[in-house]
This record gives C-alpha cells, sequence and structure tokens, in this order.
C-alpha cells in the first residue's frame, strides 16, 4: 500500500517505536573512499568489476533515497555528490549522523567479525542514544584459545572458561555454523573423546575452525552456557553455501535442544524465511527475523517481510539490521523494515483483516516487545 | 485488491458458489477450554508458552475477525468474549452455525486421525447440509489390521481386504507418508518377500507404521484399489521433516503410477506451491491445492493462492480446507480462499489481464468443477 | 500497480526500448491445428487429457488477451475463433505479424532442440526486423559428432574441432546439463582418461548424451572455447528433475569458472529466481534471467520478475523469452516481460523509493544494455 494512506495510528506507532536491533554490527571508524564504500553494500567479496557498480542495486538505490536528507542532501542524489559530502562530513559526524537517526531502543552487537574495524558495544550506545550489549560470536572465541595456545586434551576445557569469561555481560551467542560446515551436521553433542581428536587435528593445521565435531561442540557448549543462541542462515557472503544454509536442516538440533530452554535465532533466513516460519510456528524454542534481506531488497523489502509473517505465531519475530560498516545499513535496516511494516501491516487494515489496534500490537511486538522478553533486556 | 472494487459479477459468483472441500476432517463435539481451542488453532503439538497466546498468530486473528459475526458478536472482539459465547453456545450450536455459513456443496471427509472425537462423514454432512463422503487414510487401515493381529506372511493380503472393505463408499484414499518416513522413498512397489519382512519387524516391535517399504506397500495397494490417492505435502505439525515433505521428491513415484490413471492429489504443500504447480504442468495424473496453508496464513492468504495460479493448468487445482476440530477452521478455510480468489483474480481483470467471465470460470473449476470431475461427484 | 497510473516516462521507455531476447528458438515454420498448437504452450509432453484444454491456463489466457489484436481480433475472443484466424492467415504471416510486434533489438537463437521445424537465425532476423546471431547447445554438437562416426579415444579432440568449427560466427553456448545429469555433478573437469572411457560406454550405447563426465566435459570444454554459457535452469519439461535443476547446485562450477571470465548465464530459474539472484550478487560471472517462467505465469509475471529484482545487482539480470515453436510465445514474452516490468518498477517510483530516472536505466540496463555488454553485441 502507499504509506500516505495507511492509518494514521499506525504510521505513528510505527515511527516512534525505538526499535531493539537484536542483531547487528558496529560502525566503520574509517572513512571510506569509492571502492570500499562499494566493497561494504554487497555480500560480495570479489571487487566490484569496472562494468557495474553497487550503487546499482536495491540496496544502493535505497541508500541513495534514504540517506542523502539525513546528511543534509535531497533524496536520490548521484552517487558522487553523496560520497563528497560523506567524505567532508568525516567518518564520526556519518555516524553521529545516521546512527541518531535510526532510532533505537536498544542494541545487542555482535562483535566477532573484523571488530577492530568498527566501533564496539560502548561506542555504538553512544552514537545510537540507547544501551548496547554484546553477542559474543562462539567461533571466534574459539580461535583466540587456539591462538593463545592449547592443547588438544585441554581445548573443550580451556574453551568452555573461555566462554565463560567472554560473556559475563553477554546478552546472547552467535554461530556461524552456517559459514563453517553447513547446516547438515549431526545435531548430538560429540562426546570428549571426539572433541579432543577433531581439536588434534585443527590445532596442528591451523586455519579458522570448521570442523563439524568442533562446531557442535561450541553450539552445545553454547547451549549449555544458556544465553540465547543466534545462527546464522540464509543469505550472506559467497562463503556461503546457501543450500546447506536452509533452517530446516536444523531440525534434529532443534529438538535436542528444545530441553535446555536455550531460545534460538534463526537470522535473515533469504530466501527460506517461510521455512523458518514453519519451524517458529512447530517449536517453542524457535525465534527468527530476516534482518540482512530486509537491506538487501530495497524497494522489496515489504515482500519479504510479508512472508515473515504468515505461519509464525507473533511473539516468534524480531528485528535486526544485520549492520556492519557503513552506518548507512544501520540507519536504512530501521528505515526500511519500518516502512515494509508499515505497508503490510497497513495493507492488512486497508483490506479489512486486522484492526488497526492489532497492527500496533504486532509492529511493537516483533520491534521491541519479543527482544527485550528473550534476551530479558527489561 | 480490495475486495469492494472487485468486479460485482465475479464477487457475486465467489459469494453464491457452492464448495466442494475435497480434503477436511471432522469438527470436535465437544466444548473446548481456552487452552484446548489454542491448542487446536497450531500445527505445534507443544503446549503453548505462557508468555504468548495463539490467537497473536495470522490464524488466530482471522479467527477473531470473521468468526464473532456468525456467533453473533462483533468481529474482532477480544478472544476472551469470543470464547465465552462459544461456550455458552455450546459445541453443537457452534458447528451448526459455523459448519452451515461455510457454504459447501460437497466434503470429502478424511477420518483417520482420532476420528472418534470429531463428528464423522455423517454428522458433518448434517451440520453442513451437503452430502459427504469418505476419504480413507492407508496408514490407518494398516494398523487396524495389525491391531486386530496378523502375522507377517499375511499381513499383505490383509491390507488388501481390508482396504477393500474399508473403501466400499469412499471416494478417496489418503497417504500421510511425509509424516512417517519423508517423501525419499524408493518409488517402485516392494516385492512380496520385502513386503513380509518389513510386516514381521513392524507387527513384532508395535508401534505406528512408518517403515518405508510398508509405506511404499500401502501406497501401491491403494494405486491398484483405483481410487483418487491424497498424499499429504509440505506444513503440518513437528511430525514433519519439511525438508522431507517437499513434492519433487514425488517424481519417481508420479511417474510410475502415471500408467494406472489414479489421480494424484497434492494436499497443502506450503511453502512448495510453485513446485507442485510445476509438477501439475507435466503430469496429466497430478492435482493439488493449498488447503491449510490459507487457513494459517490468514491475511496473507491471497499470496499463497496466489502463487498456486502461476504454472499449473486451471484443471489441476482443487479447493480443500483441512480443517480439523473447530469448526472455525472449517469455516475459516472458505471464507478466507473465497476471499484469497477475489482478490487474486478480481486483481488479474482490475490489472487487464483476465476478463470477468474467465474469472469467474476459474473460480468455478477450482471451488468445485475440478473436485466433482476426479472423484466422480456428479 | 495499474498500468495506466504509471509514471509516461517509464511507460514511453517501457515501449520504445527494442529488446535484446538473449535466448530464444525458432518460431515454427508450419500451420498448426489446434491440438499441435495446445501441446506447444505447455510444458508437458504429455497428450491433453480429454478433460481438460491448455488455453486454461496462464499461458493461455495471456495468448487470448494479447495475440488476437495483433491478427486483427479482438482481445480475449475464443481459442476457436483465434485459431481459426491464424489458419486463414497461414504460418508466415502470423510469424510476420508476431515476431514483428515484438519489437526486438537483437536476438540469439538457440538452434539445438528439433531446429529444423522452425526458422533459422537468419529466418528469424527476417521475420524480426532485428539482427540474430546463433547460440549453439554443445549436446547437440557432441550428438553430431557421434551421429558422424567416432572412436572414444577420439572423441575429446572431434568434440573440441567440431565446437570451434560449428560456432565461428556464434555468440554463446548452452548447456542443457539440467536436464541430461541434474546440475548435482562434480564441477572439476573430468580427466582424458575418463572422458575417452565414458565416450567409449556412449558411442557403444547410443542414445543421447547423458552421462555426468562427458556432459562436464562439454560445459568444460564451452569453457575454454570462452563464449558466454547459457544453461538450463528450473522448470522445464517433464524431462527435468526440478530438484536437480536448482542453480545452487552450480556453486562449485561457478568458483571453479571464475578464472576462466567467462560468463555464466542462468536460464529461466523458476522457482529459484531468488537463489539466482543470491548467486548473482555473490559471483562476477553468474546472470541469470527469468526468461520461461514469464509466458508460463502470464498475468502473474509481475510477481517472478519482482523476486527477480531483489538481491542481485541490476547489471545482472537479462530478458529472454525462451520462447519455441508458436510465435506467440515470442511475442508474448516481450509483451508480458514489459508490462511486468512496468507494473515492478511503477510500483517502486509509486512507493516513493525509485526515480523514474533509476526506473528507465534499470529497464535500459536489463531489456538490452546487460545483454550488449555481456554477448558483445554492440
Amino acid at each position: 500500500m502507499e504509506l500516505d494512506l495507511a492509518p494514521a495510528g499506525l504510521a505513528r506507532a510505527v515511527e516512534e517505536l525505538p526499535l531493539v536491533d537484536h542483531h547487528v554490527h558496529g560502525a566503520v571508524t574509517l572513512d571510506l573512499p569509492r571502492t570500499a564504500f562499494e566493497e561494504m553494500i554487497t555480500e560480495s567479496d570479489r571487487p566490484v568489476p569496472d562494468w557495474m557498480t553497487q550503487f546499482d542495486s536495491q540496496l544502493g538505490f535505497a541508500i541513495l533515497r534514504h540517506c542523502p536528507p539525513v546528511l543534509g542532501l535531497d533524496p536520490s542524489c548521484a552517487p558522487e555528490e553523496y560520497l563528497a559530502r560523506r567524505a567532508r562530513l568525516g567518518a564520526a559526524e556519518v555516524n553521529r549522523l545516521l546512527l541518531g537517526a535510526a532510532r533505537l531502543g536498544h542494541l545487542l552487537v555482535e562483535t566477532g567479525y573484523r571488530g577492530d574495524e568498527l566501533l564496539g558495544p560502548s561506542g555504538m550506545a553512544e552514537a545510537c542514544g540507547a544501551p548496547a550489549d554484546e553477542v559474543v560470536r562462539l567461533e571466534s572465541v574459539a580461535e583466540q584459545v587456539a591462538a593463545a595456545g592449547c592443547d588438544a586434551g585441554a581445548f573443550a576445557g580451556r574453551f568452555a572458561e573461555a566462554l565463560h569469561e567472554r560473556t559475563r555481560t553477554a546478552r546472547g551467542l552467535k554461530s556461524v555454523a552456517a559459514y563453517r560446515c553447513g547446516l547438515d551436521f549431526d545435531p548430538a553433542p560429540p562426546s570428549r573423546a571426539e572433541v579432543a581428536d577433531a581439536a588434534g587435528r585443527w590445532l596442528a593445521a591451523g586455519g579458522r575452525l570448521s570442523d563439524p565435531v568442533l562446531v557442535r561442540h561450541l553450539i552445545w557448549t553454547g547451549l549449555e552456557r544458556g544465553l540465547p543462541l543466534q545462527l546464522h542462515i540464509g543469505l550472506g557472503d559467497p562463503d556461503v553455501d546457501l543450500r546447506r544454509a536452509d533452517p530446516l536442516l536444523l531440525r534434529g538440533l532443534i529438538e535436542l535442544a528444545e530441553p535446555t530452554g536455550v531460545p534460538l535465532l534463526l537470522l535473515h533466513c533469504y530466501p527460506y524465511q517461510r521455512q523458518a516460519g514453519f519451524l517458529a510456528q512447530a517449536y517453542p524454542n524457535v525465534f527468527f527475523d530476516v534482518g540482512l534481506a530486509v537491506n538487501h531488497t530495497g524497494a522489496r523489502g515489504a515482500a519479504v517481510v510479508a512472508e515473515s509473517l504468515e505461519v509464525a505465531p507473533f511473539a516468534k519475530l524480531l528485528y535486526s539490521s544485520d549492520a556492519w560498516g557503513p552506518a548507512e545499513l544501520h540507519y536504512l535496516g530501521a528505515v526500511l523494515w519500518r516502512r515494509a511494516m508499515l505497508r503490510v501491516l497497513g495493507g492488512f487494515v486497508a483490506d479489512g483483516e486486522w484492526t488497526v489496534g492489532q497492527a500496533v500490537r504486532v509492529f511493537t511486538m516483533v520491534g521491541a516487545e519479543n527482544a527485550r522478553r528473550v534476551y530479558g533486556l527489561g
């Protein structure tokens, strides 16, 4: 539906609610030349071919549509003009403007990917004017344990200690199993001997942690730790085999983990958002979002959000931006999701299927309340 | 499109056509306390967590939107008010009101799942004011044969006899292979020796029938029986592994069954409705519906129905509600599907792509004629 | 959106741009009785059952909506009236009218499937009034080598020579691996010994080429040849196992082929257009279209096109009709795609997300410029 036809009460609620971004990374602290900026607005890790620009994409058009006004320019200006203004203002001011404009109520910042180039949770909290807590990536903790020197037999114990230490104040854990070995792993916890064996191979060979035995061990140690566990699902960079990032592959793990009571949060899920919705209906411990997909589908975000509002109970869906790097992504995540939800929920009202009150309530649940309950944010 | 903008001729046809619900279960005969009611409006078999209510879902909102007026209340009243009225009226009156309001022309009632808690075909016929015939679940017949006592070598013969006996007046058969072993089974009929062997293991072990050899044997015996064969596809309760409920897995069976001339009816199919449409275009013996998915997607039902109207010839699509239990589901199935079809077909007309006459004809085919032809309902 | 509400500047661009149809077959040169016509407007290779007509489908309705005016009849006339006029005009005149009305700027004609019943590239160029170049099907060349007599050890060399000879003026290559062995083949080039061994088995057994070793060998020889390589993906006739036609299965080949710089063009992709879009974002060498799916989804074409405009950069999407046989399909491919793009891009503008200028530019890129760049059409 057209936004200016949306019910006023819903439009106001959508505008005013401070969102809880339950899965986000830091904003980049460096100034970005055009090439670097373009490389950060795609999930591809390849150089941008000289016959194209990443601005010619839904995400590129969305940046040019929504971000220039925050920096004092007209909407849909040329990329050159936008980047020139961005450079003139400097990264710190750009971050302050865009992060502030996202109007967030709370952030859960995942720090495990190139975190040293980015604002940390406290920097994000300051720039956003909202509390920020940390989500700790399991694989990063394990790799730090390995980097610090550890023998195979000691690995499991050392990892458990390090995880405990590292998550004293954290609100959640994250696994990138989808990147490391695909989600078609044996869901059962591996035995201590298997873990020691796999750890021995890994510590000898070096490199990143990708042995499925170790990935499973990290997840099960995480489940024992008891914090809500985020799992990367669906689209990402070319490192992901999208076939092996289908959330339905997690059925075994979901069932085995159910008695622990730990919430499992399926992130992004595109193009498997309907499959994620099915799991969220079937299993009390499954939650999901369409995070990253909203930014990357831009003007099509409402279509993706709508598919996330099909079979899952409304208590099981959350908001996230999964923004990483340019603060445009943190801002856009919020803007595009607000607009998408207003279109979709406003459409249900216009169709005579929902009341305005129901639409406001669902927006509030998904935009903030569900995350506050799951992570205990108060 | 907005319903009051739909072409009048189409709106009238949609309103007036008595639908053939080709796959439905009985309405529950007991009064339902709130917990029981909530547990029957989700496919989850888990207790409803105390931090949520199943009314906060597309199906819950749809119930509150459309059912209160049938019971004399305002639309979108509170769940408490609705359930209080429901309790005051009593199950028999609620069933009479809601089932009558569905305006059905014929029902095919599948009796194989907890049938003793539900109205049977004759009770449904009476409450709906329309003829009702039976669809017999293959697995239930086999389990009755086992329960009656049977040895392994006699199982195949006893099952064939029982099936013949049990389906004297039935209009169709149903298989829940998707629940029992997944659809990735060897499509060929098993040998007599394999069946005896598998029957021996099953009869000794007890429990429900789930050995793929036996599932296949039931299907092939069903194909010999010659009645149209319904197959559960796609979403269902947590007992289903959704990855193994993809209709594309049935390609081998479809091709092997083609010479028998038996219609294969793929039920629900969500989120694989496009895959089902492809099979329905490719193979003359394949038909499908989006049954259960329309109720569970509520305000999004038009999106699902629209995807079912893509590549399949219009002679291959049927209507069903797959309602089970609360008569709200039988009524809503019809209401939501009517509204979804009116939106989608009316949209094709408004777009200048279809004529009103074409839209009326497709509605009539899918809503009644296709089922009458496939099942020989006259 | 309704077409007459689309921005005038966009509507004009959509109307006026001569499209590059980068994957099309010839129009049939024979007059078509009704049965033959109906069999050519479905992907099914089965006889049309006597209880249905292929005109009762999205494609059938689209033909009746859009083609009669080109032949001097009113839109949405009866099939009988349309086919009578078609017969009276004769195939040559029908082809001239419909192909001319498609308003194409360039055609890439794939000649490998029943090419002797169809206009070749020069006949298509004449009828369309636009240049037409050839795309050569790898499997057909190999089968011609076999038919000419060849021993196993000589096969690889003879195929390379024949391919070189056959593609002197061709603009692209095509593989139908999806039909022959599914896309889940080992992506690495087979060894010379493996090829000779597989060729020996095939040449002795006869029949069409379907051994995965040979399919891979053809693809790798094609990659060495260096022309853009088209790959059949997703829906097609019943010969395709749709599960094994998922573009995500090509991830290994895409990564191995990346250093060659050869563009890989994923054709049709339905229902996997979102998966194709993900690959097109991730990998610089991946391009795609929704060709065949637009004709077969008719009034739903905009929904499919919209899904193709989600995560892929706009430089990675192309137009094709994949028309084969009746010239209605060549014409409709262009008409339906123009209408779908106008609806989708016009909708982005109406939603306030894109400018008209951006919409025109994306239409021009996808409709012509991307293909001109990828195939070097000037």
